[in-house]
């Protein structure tokens, strides 16, 4: 696990500096050399030249951390002077030295990476004690119960962080295990009541069980001990949960940790003594009053152990008349505490998250960083930020993480509720449901239609299931990834859905789900209610309380300033007039992505759909799609009407026909009756369009390639729409975007066709109505050929769901066979389907802008896949010189805020270049 | 349809050379003039040159056909000064005069393109006759009937091909049944039989046909008539049937055609007149004798009509003692056309097709080109004529059409056996097959057992069908493309197949196909015969008569040649032992893909396999790969030992694992009794593993990551075989090669794996063979990101099906539901999954080969995709530096040809440009 330092060569005078140390009003380093000392140890050294009161100490750089793994957990050479300089500076700092019985320094050796990541690294407190220390720190406090609490604390915290010592298996921790013991055979309840003689005996009963299992001796030797915390500090940025936790929050593996060694403070040394925690502001709501807690007579760890109750910071706080506030109890430190929290705040211009200790009625702090904050909290933070002067508008804005304003838009499970979690699926669309478990989407019709809430569950979904997907309050699947049909579809609708569940076992037949929880088999039928979480991807029993989402002003306000910051604009994908004027409401700037085919499933209208189909010969679909025409135009009308003013982009048909004919015997003889054809020719109809992989089949333009006459009448459809509003006064600018174009000649018939289609539409009315046609840039030959596709393109979308599927060769339905287990495995950091590969899929966007501008200098571009509404990919679309992305309604926000940041990151990367 | 001229301005002195004049012994043009005077044209003017008796005559360029298409059928300003020009010169040299009834002057118009388009445009004789014209050729000639005979031709020629009069529907021809009327009515048989007073009631009633049915007057203008010829060939252009041709052989549409104006001769004045056509070689064995035919006293038409069965030209041809050759019946213009060809074949260093006239006793040529012929003649030829000194090594190269060398290496059908083609399919594996109709595999190899020949007839195959795909002399599918299942074995076994075949619908159940023949239903029962053409696609019913392939010391010779100039290495597709031999008989240097999952679904093994994929953790699965590793080392023994001493590269598994479980009801059954687990386990199972889009499914180094040890096991088979065949003495080359890498995480832990695994055999045998580790490049993300990729890659080879696929967003298997559409539409030229798309594909591949070569200068590149044997594909592979191609053992020596002749066109090239 660890190993001990080299011996010091000739070389150390040469060795860089890997140890920075802070206190008596001076540090070494700044809250600016994060990246180096970690999140902590930058903290500590900003506050020691603030003057803030923080016990000394010093930090190893992440640098020994990259090095410790680079060369097989080998320490560099010259660590080992300069920590032990460090050691003498704390010494001399506090008067006391560290392993002496007199005057002992105890020492806290703690993780911190540049980014917080609470509780997955490992810390050890009260490091320096051995039994003859032990007992000169119970003679100089005169408080042996402190001294050899402090040391059986010590003792298996050493045991577990540094020795590995847990309990196998199932089994309890082995300390807690003899602490009980203890206790029982004592006949005390709790901790704080073990006289010192058991703390003693415990101690000596610790250092047996390490002995019996590990076999190795704790060590008494306290520089032994130090290198021994420093190593298993160093080896926790690599234990398995802080692995998981890095690769949840993209933070790359080779930034490491710092190590913090500073010298103790004493919470726990009387009723003058406390620990707290507390926030400059409120982190739930942003309002600006400290929001804190504490514990007289203890240590950090008491609080959050959960033990006994911590109280409120301030008085205003208080919400039990039991309660004591620390404003109350320690008046000055409180005083001091208000100070301190303010220069902070006032220092950092940010909400602070702070720690603090309380010996002996002086504060001490012992951290402080940007504190955590619900959505809510950070955009009014951030107004009320700038409001005070504090920040200027661009700082404001870049304090929005822009994927956590999907709070703010969905409701949400109310956070402190207990939840009965069943299983884990992928978080597919944002929002909380609870509702009545339903297997088909004619179930969730007909419970919708009564006023139930009901959450579907599928397998998977497919375009039939759209009617059912509107009513249900939320979807549920156990097959499929975060851009499967389910997923793309409620995240339009704005319906919350977990998609990919496949822990569950769905039995239509006998309407149930079953899944495993812990080793016991859990049944939910039809009609039974749970709760699902869009935003964690939990599928939970029963009925979750649910806080909805909602906007306020300070949102408004922060997105003007956004607005008037960025470059890119953002449509909205939408389909239906309602989708379009939810995008609308979250301020999209037209439609980028209107698709055609979900019109095709509206239960009205499929049947016609399946008799143009099922036709022997155009004349048969033309009959057929002359009954579609008034249809589609309706649906056109309708979604103008909801964009007046604003362009919208319709896609013509695009999935492969046989999507859109039945499956089930039922349906199949169903049809068949009524189009007085037989079930055979039905079925052998569809057999003779099956496809072994209809992502790579007859579809897209290839479908207006070969049937003209089906974009001929979409083409209509949309054009008689346009007349018709524009004739009302409305503004209407259809845009008409041929799918899956690969080869020039493919463009170059449709836009001919569409052109042909939509003058003739114009001639007939005689009003003039301005249109454009442009395409899908979708397959990697697209973007090869994106210089002869320009030729007859007024614009192109980036259609990046099926560009990364064939640049990738990954078909997005199946990836959860193995997507999951990819980066569980660390093959690959994030789902490209979810962020879009800059690497890949990216470089091949950048060759279709070259080359599609090197024939068109002003071509229109945009995207359209599910990465608009993804902040790392708007980025991307900004800084690729991109004129729109276009995204789910309730991406729009996001959108807006990670184009007004491209900007803003824009401007300090050109600043930077120019010093 | 057509145009007049535009009338001369005054810009037409400055206007270009449209007309390139010849006669009496000089042309304006030469042989190399082929791309402006078309291949009739120039042949023309390089036989007047040389002195060779042809009638006087000028060209229409092709550059008038190309202005005339691109200015709506105008002709450009000067040409009509130019052709009066031409018709003065060629008056001049006959001394009579177009229009003049006295002397009158009578012109052909032919088409001719660059390449001979043989029947697909217009051609018009005799023109320059009107009333008063025959009158006076009847007079000059004393030959009333010659000229009636010859005005009734010219009418009636016209009347089709410039005023477009044909027969309505299925109507014949009016011209034919005005004449087969005269004919009744005047109870002769033979046209011959006419007296020239019907000839002239012919031409009028031609001319009031064309009156009734097109409103138009037949034009007494020979003017008028020389326009409108000239007009109709440039038009002919454009046909339906040219189009088609041009397509078919991949001639671009804007090189047109030229047009020639050529004095009349007349092979039809009296029994001193012939015409004829001959080969200076016997094209169809290249054997060294000339080959011909002709009639006494006929137009050449007559010679192609069949109406009188033409003659042997020389005494040695003749068969049947009727016969009189020309050589006894006209011994001077014998000697002289002996002559003429010989100096024509000496001067075009070829063996040519040639077309002649004799009138009066005088030859006239009319024609000469490089003639068609067989494969053999092809190889005989180009070796004969090296040996005769005429040309040079170089130049018998590039005298092969590589993919010609198919009939040398396959069985073909008896060219001139009748047959009832019931349907036409793809031609995806060539050979003829003749054999009974089964259904299945295993009744494919029951008839084989019991030595019947059998053609497998399937919808589609699987990997379940191979043996019966080997039982079988041929395979049929209804469904697939050229790079389908069925397709790619079968040319891998060199085993015949028609695929894609859509007219068939295939009912297993009652072991039956039909198909609609004209109408009627034809039904092919099971053990009825047919035959099936897998180099042209047609599906036969019955016998139709086989000749074998075969290969002869010619063809040893010329390989010998191309082998010592070509730079790329050739290496063939081998999954077997006999591949392997096969490929190393037609010169492989290696194998560049050896696919180990065929070898999965030996029926000895499959249930070993399904085991494996079954169980329900790693440990089953490595109880399961046990078994399975002694079959796959033996397997590779085997292979390595057919290659002692070149190089084998082997390619993990790669399908989805899917693929390999039970699909019918009564094999799941199987499978389950067999395994002793539930028959719903297997299905669940089944369930769980299967896919929308398998292609773009868990298959591949996907697999090799979620399941390392399935990898782990085929290496350990691999290295095991080549340590104890290495111990043997054979020398093995083993090179392991990774399927569907995307990422470079993926390729970095495979090749860990693989060397792990290797390195441990070695160990425990302590034999040191030499191994290698590559990756397929066969996803577009492989090529953007290969430099990444080639820090972990001894090799890359294309995988070009997949990549096509992937790039293209095409499935292979589901292209025939669009891209035959396609192509006949002219959407796109030809399939790019026969021939390499070099634009797009191409395009991703060069960036591969320049990435993977910027991290690896010396990286070794091959291709291991259908495209390695098709010819343009190969030379590109040349062209792009790569190292070698590999493709089915019956396309190696087509690659060895295609991969010399890239590199004497890159000197060719070179020479260019240093000029």
């Amino acid at each position: 696990m660890t190993t001990t330092p080299e011996t010091p060569s000739a070389a150390q005078t040469t060795a860089p500096k890997y140890v920075y140390l802070f206190g008596g009003g001076h540090a070494d380093g700044s809250a600016e050399m994060r990246n180096l000392l970690g999140g902590k140890g930058a903290g500590l050294a900003e506050m020691t030249n603030l003057g803030v009161p923080v016990p000394p100490g010093f930090t190893i750089t992440t640098e020994v951390c990259t090095a410790f793994y680079q060369h097989g957990r080998q320490y560099p050479s010259g660590l080992e002077e300069q920590v032990r300089e460090g050691v003498r500076f704390v010494e001399k700092q506090v008067d006391r030295r560290f392993g002496d019985p007199e005057r002992p320094l105890l020492v806290s050796v703690r993780s911190g990476a540049r980014v917080s990541m609470p509780g997955m690294m490992d810390t050890v407190l009260n490091l320096g004690l051995n039994d003859e220390v032990a007992a000169g720190l119970a003679r100089e406090s005169g408080d042996e119960r402190f001294a050899y609490d402090s040391y059986r604390r010590f003792v298996s915290m050493y045991g577990d962080v540094v020795l590995g010592l847990k309990g196998e298996g199932k089994e309890a921790d082995p300390f807690e295990a003899i602490l009980e013991a203890k206790k029982k055979s004592l006949g005390v309840e709790l901790d704080t009541e073990l006289p010192p003689s058991a703390l003693k005996e415990l101690v000596a009963e610790f250092k047996a069980e390490i002995w019996k299992r590990k076999e190795v001796r704790f060590p008494e030797d306290p520089w032994q001990q130090l290198w021994g915390a420093v190593g298993a500090v160093f080896g926790s940025w690599e234990n398995p949960r802080a692995v998981t936790y890095r690769r949840m929050y993209e933070i790359p593996n080779d930034w490491g940790t710092a190590v913090t060694v500073q010298a103790m403070v004493f919470g726990n040394l009387g009723d003058d003594c406390a620990t707290g925690v507390g926030f400059t502001r409120d982190p739930s709501t942003g309002a600006k009053r400290f929001y804190g807690e504490y514990l007289v007579n203890a240590q950090g760890e008491d609080v959050v152990a959960g033990i006994r109750t911590p109280q409120p910071v301030t008085k205003e706080a208080k919400n039990d008349a039991g309660h004591i506030s620390l404003e109350e109890a320690m008046p000055g430190a409180f005083a001091d505490l208000t100070r301190v929290y303010q220069s902070l705040e006032n220092h950092y211009r940010d909400m602070q998250d702070i720690e603090f200790t309380i010996q002996k009625g002086k504060l001490w702090l012992l951290q402080t960083r940007a504190g955590k904050r619900t959505a809510k909290a950070m955009v009014k933070v951030a107004v009320d930020l700038l409001r005070e002067g504090a920040i200027s508008t661009e700082e404001a804005i870049m304090r929005i993480e822009p994927d956590k304003l999907d709070e703010l838009l969905h409701p949400t499970f109310d956070k402190s509720a207990a939840k009965d979690v069943i299983a884990v699926g992928l978080p597919a669309s944002p929002g909380a449901a609870v509702g009545k478990v339903v297997f088909s989407a004619e179930d969730a019709v007909r419970r919708a239609d009564t006023g139930e809430q009901c959450v579907l569950v599928r397998i998977e979904t497919s375009p039939e299931d759209i009617h059912g997907m509107k009513a249900a309050a939320g979807i549920l699947t156990a097959r499929g990834g975060m851009t499967s049909h389910a997923a793309v579809v409620a995240r339009g609708m704005g319906r919350c859905c977990v998609a990919g569940c496949g822990a569950l076992q769905v039995d239509y037949a006998a309407g149930l789900l079953t899944v495993q929880v812990d080793g016991r088999e859990v049944i939910v039928r039809e009609g039974d209610t749970i709760s699902i979480d869009g935003s964690t991807g939990e599928v939970m029993l029963g009925s979750v309380p649910v806080a909805p989402g909602q906007l306020d002003e300070d949102f408004d306000t922060l997105m003007s300033w956004v607005d008037a910051v960025r470059r890119l604009k953002v449509r909205t994908n939408a389909d239906t007039p309602n989708d379009a004027a939810v995008g609308r409401k979250f301020g999209a700037e037209g439609i980028g992505l209107c698709r055609t085919e979900h019109m095709f499933f509206d239960p009205d209208r499929i049947l016609t759909v399946r008799e143009m189909i099922l036709a022997e010969d155009e004349t048969g679909r033309r009959e057929a799609l002359a009954k579609i025409l008034p249809m589609q135009r309706s649906d056109f009308e309708g979604i103008f009407r909801a964009m007046d003013g604003l362009p919208v982009t319709i896609r013509l048909l695009d999935p492969p026909l046989h999507e859109f004919l039945p499956h089930t015997e039922e349906e199949i003889e169903e049809v068949a009756r009524d189009l007085g054809i037989s079930a055979t020719d039905v079925i052998q109809h569809r057999q003779a369009r099956e496809e072994f992989n209809p992502m790579l089949g007859h579809r897209g333009c290839r479908l207006g390639v070969t049937y003209p006459e089906i974009y001929e009448t979409q083409v209509r459809a949309i054009m008689e729409a346009a007349c018709n509003l524009a004739h009302e006064g409305v503004k209407v600018f259809p845009e008409i975007m041929i799918p899956i174009v690969g080869v020039e000649e493919e463009l170059k018939r449709m836009r001919d066709l569409t052109v042909d289609a939509a003058e003739a539409v114009i001639a007939e009315r005689g009003s003039r109505v301005e249109y454009s046609v442009g395409t899908m840039i979708e397959l990697p030959r697209a973007c090869i050929i994106a210089d002869d596709i320009a030729r007859h393109a007024d614009f192109f979308s980036f259609g990046t769901n099926d560009l990364t599927q064939t640049t990738y060769g990954i078909s997005r339905d199946d990836s959860s066979h193995f997507l999951p287990s990819y980066i569980d495995k660390g093959v690959i950091d994030v789902d490209p389907f979810v962020k879009l590969d800059q690497e890949g899929v990216g470089e091949l966007m950048r060759i279709g802008v070259a080359k599609g501008r090197s024939v068109q200098p002003n071509l229109k571009i945009g995207i359209c896949g599910e990465h608009g509404g993804e902040p790392s990919s708007v980025e991307f679309c900004h800084r690729e010189g991109l004129n729109y992305v276009s995204c789910s309604p309730y991406r729009v926000p996001i959108a807006r805020v990670a184009a007004a940041q491209a900007v803003l990151r824009d401007k300090v990367e050109a600043s930077r270049r120019s010093e």
